[in-house]
């Protein structure tokens, strides 16, 4: 099945369009899980296990992974597998950039050594940096457009008349030849959301910033979704799988992650 | 010792600008490596012996060993090891580009657990993405500021009055309070780098796109490097290190790094 065919499958199937960040931080998983022999796939199962109704699709951010070195890899490699064996669809949150056959190795890497049904991608080299993923059609691919990071009033909003973020995102939609192109758009940009959603049409959009970085979840309940009040993934990582330290972890990660797919749904576009 | 420094000392050194790019491609080596137990480390390390004398530094991209998987990843931890036991700064080309924390556990990625001497990033999310990477003071890192590909049209150099790369030039130059940040310019953009190495005053400058992709030979060695006719870094890759499939691989690498030393020689602006 494609990505976005999962995505709107589990999306309606579990109600949600939250997304869970799977954030591996071995200094704030519980002390138990140090002395197995796989902490970082332990815990993330555990978590998917106590979270797969409730969400639209999981996220992996690749830098987590590969800070622990092979080791870490290998987590990686089996969490994306468990979480597809859940038939949940899973973005490997990458942000990877190059060029013709270098994007292609790139695109390899994370569509067929780690199997990923989707990825993040960034802009700033232009066309031939994104091609080389749009061509794997069943796979979906996120081109960051306006993060929600301090430093994105750096280069994104700039620009007379039409910022870069703008530029990006009409670029993108010319790009998406074949149907399985997204954008990502921090929560921390409520206004600029509802603008970009409109140039989207339907494209799925990657929301992260809600959480800690202060974006808010009604706005992105409101103006992520498309008109059919879909294709919105909102994401939160660590205020779910950190939620306790304690003994209590998994059920503390379920009772927040319920929490915040009711908050998103009270706010929902409707379909 | 610092990148920098090395850098400096292995340009005098091997009095050159070259950077061999270690682009691997297993359907490109010399069929008597595939037989081999480790055949990409194998075939690096009779690169770098028959090139270390011409170069000051050496480029891996990550891509290429991501792409397969734990044993290229492998290959490349062992790749950058043996390219430090023979005192030349190896640059892992890896293009990241994320924020804050996230940009902390790449740093680690590349600088802890790959122990490479300096990296690449992408500055699309600003200075949140490359101040993690900057306070590692005695590693380099090389921000993407103008590419050599035709898609740095799409954004790079858009923009009324100043485009963006100038933009990303200043405020890199604005970032460095350490004194270890750097740029990509690509060959393909003769005026431009001019220009840019006005604004990167002593910053080094990594060179990609001669050879294959078109760029200036002539002109990158001309504006590529400061007053000092320094700290400019003229990458080439498959023209090198693919010089020769056969049995004379080695001696082709040799001979054709030694033919383009000679060329940035003959074009490099005097010190």
């Amino acid at each position: 099945m494609s990505f976005i065919k999962s995505l709107d499958s589990t999306t309606n199937k579990n109600n949600s369009l939250l997304c869970v960040g799977l954030d591996i931080d071995l200094s704030r998983i519980p002390n138990a899980f140090l002395n197995k022999e796989d902490p970082i796939f332990d815990f993330n199962r555990e978590i998917i296990l106590a979270t797969k109704d409730l969400v639209c699709a999981y996220k992996v951010n690749s830098a987590f992974y590969e800070m622990y070195g092979m080791y870490g890899l290998e987590a990686l490699k089996q969490t994306i597998e468990y979480i597809k064996d859940q038939e949940i669809p899973v973005i490997l949150d990458a942000k990877r950039g190059d060029i013709g056959n270098t994007a292609l190795a790139y695109a390899k890497a994370v569509f067929e050594v780690y199997k990923a049904d989707a990825t993040t991608v960034n802009p700033y080299m232009g066309y031939d940096s994104i091609e080389p993923f749009a061509e794997w059609s069943n796979k979906g691919t996120f081109v960051l457009c306006l993060t929600s990071n301090p430093g994105r009033g750096d280069f994104q909003t700039i620009g007379e008349g039409e910022p870069l973020y703008i530029k990006v995102a009409k670029k993108v939609n010319e790009l998406n030849k074949n149907g399985n192109l997204g954008l990502v758009v921090g929560a921390t940009n409520p206004a600029e959301l509802k603008l970009i959603r409109e140039i989207a049409l339907d494209m799925p959009i990657l929301i992260p910033g809600i959480g800690a970085q202060g974006g808010s979840i009604e706005a992105a309940a409101k103006f992520g979704p498309n008109k059919e009040g879909m294709r919105a993934i909102i994401n939160s990582s660590r205020s779910i799988i950190y939620a306790s330290k304690g003994e209590d972890f998994k059920g503390a990660a379920k009772a927040e992650a319920r929490k915040l797919k009711d908050e998103i749904n009270k706010s929902r576009r409707a379909g």
